[in-house]
């Protein structure tokens, strides 16, 4: 607002109106909100469809909703008067910028809001490519990746738990914000931005190769568990019983994980018995079983804590599989500066993070987030002029609340 | 480079040099050459280390590599030669740029850098949040996700098979480098960016509640199968054996469901059997289970068409899961507007994603990736204005090829 060159929140003077539900537009308000931008949630009355998704308090607060909308301001209005999308369109206009996922509604159009704000910056989320509706957990089912994920056995598909699809689209819809209010800076020009959740699955998969080798060599990737596809990387289980993920990306972590798990001589017997060259990345991939039968003894017979010392003295890529439980007890939030505590009204004090971006060594922190309607009196008088009088007869009337 | 302000090609004019490997920072360069900016990428004679990642073609060359780095320039220099790393540095200083996930080398450290240009924005990619180094299988491990990925009767990890958290993380590479711009561009200050990828992952587990829940509450989330978590959503399979995904996340989409399936007495009943409340998403949460048998037998009796057809004319979100080589040979990519047929060199034509973001009605649309080191002659002599004698005698000593 003050036009400070604040490094930290470089989006500081710019104004957005988000009218959304669940992640990917949430997500997107959030992180603009968090690089600087004052943001308003704008809600139907009661609240949309995401206001009380669980998971939730025993008195049945949203830790959910808390938790995408943090740092923003509220503001609820009835959507189906007049009145109250007079009040919107007009929050709008003098914002310059709206992001929403609720696509095909007349009154927040394109057309309709660039005519009271030509050089409007106007970003829809919608479902499916073809204008059809679409969630992240059916976008996922139709491109591919379900059927692929999981044990080589099994014969069912594989859900994603992340709503993966959802986090990158809330990201690229804040990266086309930024674009074109560059953009809009240069030229005095808005923009009409439209986000498909499935094309930005579909892109991300055809990115990833994953159409084009079908396309290209007529083969489709196969369900390969818990491999790294074309590289050597496999779980392994400790003595008593932690798994472990092992990646060997060069032949410098190769030739560690050999040496690691005494494995080396065997390895070499094997490079002679099948004619292997296990310099080249897809030679281990396409001998993986026969090499992790090897390592495999070696992780069997050490304990999780053997297993990391080992593995702490080498150039291996590992990690440790954990519980979301184990993250937090292990107290690596605490001790890293990404995370801070938030007193969250409605839901208590918790580690929180802030954007995982460090801009000139410092990462921009949470922000409590509203409750329903907390700003709707400051936005209406700070951006609309409205008196105190006025919103209250907008308040009685129900128009806002 | 004109400064045409092109809606479809905002970052126009802008230069950015890439040093990277793998999937974030060559999607970060991806996206914002789609964008309209000039990226090079610059790598070590001979290529980085994913220059040859599987998936390739009959002749070796990498599907995966062509994929990331669509409509680059490359350039490739000795990195381990001062002559090299000084045209390198040069190259970095002209474009104001440099986006890269090599971190810790000294040559091209932010310090190094903003000697010669002190508006420099830099980028840095790292793995894990101390420092240390991780990639997107191990990060993944170490968060959550995989011991709650899967069939509930499965004690095993699932990796994901989307490299979710690299995928995220180039994104907001992206998104860091525009703001950067916006931001240099009003105050003339560059920014030191850092962006770990275990931070990108600890930030979304964060921002969707599954640490916050452990730390209000003191439950973590479970392993619920292709169930979605709060909400009623669940996979079901076809008389002739095609798997479909449902989501019923508000009462009409239930209703709906109950009516398409013939169970609206049943689940009336079950009303009444568990004192439930179906028009709470919770209680469908709660109860789907019991909801899941009452709806399998209407999926189960009905072949793959039949259910298609029938749940075309509901509310009800939904999904047929397909494989990769489905989703070529059914003809949605060359359907959609996205996608373009790229004549790639060395892998062929093919149809390419676009960048998921229609700007104005368009995608920008994908253009072929360079070979290593097409570029290099052309960079050296636009960008840096050395002569055609000088590249040969540079190239000949083998310090850029």
């Amino acid at each position: 607002m003050t036009g400070t060159p604040d490094a930290t929140r470089p989006l500081a003077g710019v104004r957005i109106i988000e009218i959304s539900s669940f992640v990917a537009v949430p997500l997107a308000g959030m992180t603009l909100g968090q690089l600087g931008a004052e943001v308003i949630r704008v809600d139907p009355i009661g609240g949309a469809a995401d206001y009380h998704r669980w998971p939730v308090t025993g008195d049945g607060d949203s830790i959910y909703w808390a938790g995408l909308n943090k740092g923003k301001r509220s503001m609820a209005a009835d959507f189906r008067s007049q009145d109250g999308q007079d009040l919107v369109q007009r929050l709008i206009a003098d914002s310059g910028v709206l992001i929403t996922n609720v696509a095909g509604r007349d009154w927040h159009s394109y057309d309709t809001l660039t005519r009271l704000r030509p050089d409007l910056i106007h970003v829809e989320v919608s479902g499916r490519a073809d204008g059809g509706t679409g969630v992240d957990y059916t976008v996922n089912a139709g491109i591919g990746f379900p059927l692929v994920t999981g044990p080589a056995e099994l014969a069912t598909p594989v859900n994603h738990v992340l709503p993966a699809w959802d986090v990158a689209c809330g990201i690229y819809t804040a990266l086309a914000v930024v674009t074109a209010l560059r953009h809009r800076d240069v030229t005095g020009h808005g923009q009409q931005i439209s986000i498909p959740l499935e094309n930005v699955a579909l892109a991300t998969a055809g990115n990833l190769s994953l159409f084009t080798e079908v396309m290209v060599n007529g083969t489709a990737r196969e369900r390969i568990g818990n491999s790294v596809y074309g590289q050597y990387g496999q779980d392994f289980t400790s003595s008593d019983g932690v798994s472990f993920m092992i990646v060997a990306l060069t032949n410098r972590h190769f030739r560690d994980l050999t040496e690691l798990t005494g494995t080396t001589k065997a390895v070499a017997a094997l490079v002679d018995t099948l004619s292997a060259d296990f310099t080249d990345e897809g030679e281990r991939y396409r001998h993986r079983d026969a090499l992790s039968g090897l390592f495999t003894e070696w992780f069997s017979q050490h304990s999780a804590e053997e297993i990391t010392a080992a593995l702490s003295a080498t150039s291996v890529l590992w990690e440790r599989y954990r519980t979301f439980a184990e993250v937090v007890t292990e107290d690596r939030l605490s001790a890293n500066p990404m995370f801070s505590p938030l007193d969250q009204p409605r839901i208590g004090q918790y580690l929180a993070p802030g954007l995982p971006i460090a801009i000139d060594g410092a990462y921009p922190p949470a922000v409590a987030a509203p409750a329903l309607g907390d700003d709707t009196e400051a936005v209406l008088g700070e951006w609309l002029g409205i008196t105190t009088d006025e919103i209250g007869r907008l308040t009685e009337s129900g128009t806002v609340a």
